[in-house]
């Protein structure tokens, strides 16, 4: 028998990906004893986070106005697009400081146990860009899962009679991975892109 | 590179215990994708919860006024106190319908590991309830855990000499245990704690 702002609070807790109810519990049973103004950093960074990110109008990562930091910026090389399934993707490949174009965010992948087909994916509004932007690479840079790859091969598809240049990133074992732990599948991807080596 | 309002959720919410950063970026793009009703309702319960619940004054578990549910009750036994860590124990407890008296909540367990000594529990005000409240019975109630333990043996300590019985719950193996799997200090106490069969 809790008191009922705090069974509330418990079920909307519940509700995140990944908690379940006695995670949920623990999270409220924290709030409650942190100081009021530790608490409300939260609910006031929620309510924020709400209000101020938005998505970007031409790629789809997000934005604090109508485009978003990269397709802000005219540094970025508008002919090459990278499209990836999610905004933390792209975080990803910026690491990496290989990339200087332009993005595109699926948001998702396609998916037909969850349901999600082509039609729930920012596809449509990935090919309006090609024309105007005059692209001349789409980098599928989805996931090397099941999705990922069904997506990638269904993209590929619509993007190749448009007489553009389309590849996909490589497969292969990770860096410092260890050949006798990998598993069948990477090892096959590895030694199906094997390339010569340059003496 | 994510935008600012997004970043100190992420980061807000790492601070909740368990949460690690994979984890609060997860949630925090759940939080992103949802609706703003859906994610601002979150936000309201925290600020509720902290708004509206209160420790009772007496007893230390949570509470909308200044007592609690069972504090409030005059058909609770006043004399039986059982003595709780955590507020949560009380709801277990209350499963049980075993017990008709009221409750302590120490708000935590003696552990030297993390510098938790018996001065930062609710103790002092426990020994101020028993003669205004003619208490007889204390039932020590905390984890069977070293922690747990050794708070029960401190309080004993303390209680013995006021001329009350000072009980600690059983040690012993699960209802629907295996005998195969259990644990040897479990299965030790279970031995020790052995009585009469009555036939």
């Amino acid at each position: 028998m809790y008191t009922e702002p705090l069974q509330i609070l418990i079920d909307e807790l519940g509700k995140l990906p990944g908690i379940g109810p006695k995670s949920a519990q623990r999270l409220a049973f924290h709030l409650l004893r942190v100081s009021d103004e530790d608490a409300l950093r939260l609910a006031r960074a929620i309510a924020v986070m709400k209000e101020k990110t938005t998505f970007c109008e031409r790629c789809f990562n997000i934005a604090e106005g109508t485009l978003c930091a990269y397709c802000n910026d005219p540094g970025r090389e508008g002919s090459v697009i990278c499209v990836v399934e999610d905004p933390r993707d792209i975080v990803a490949v910026e690491r990496t400081h290989e990339f200087r174009g332009r993005y595109h965010v699926l948001q998702g992948a396609i998916s037909p146990i969850e349901g999600i087909g082509p039609e729930r994916l920012r596809i449509g509004e990935l090919l309006s860009r090609i024309e105007p932007e005059a692209v001349q690479e789409v980098i599928l840079c989805t996931n090397p899962t099941i999705e990922g790859e069904a997506t990638a091969m269904y993209l590929a598809r619509l993007l190749k009679p448009l007489g553009l240049r389309v590849t996909r990133i490589a497969s292969g074992l990770p860096v410092g991975g260890d050949l006798e732990y990998a598993d069948e599948l990477t090892l096959g991807r590895a030694l199906e892109g094997r390339h010569e080596v340059q003496a």
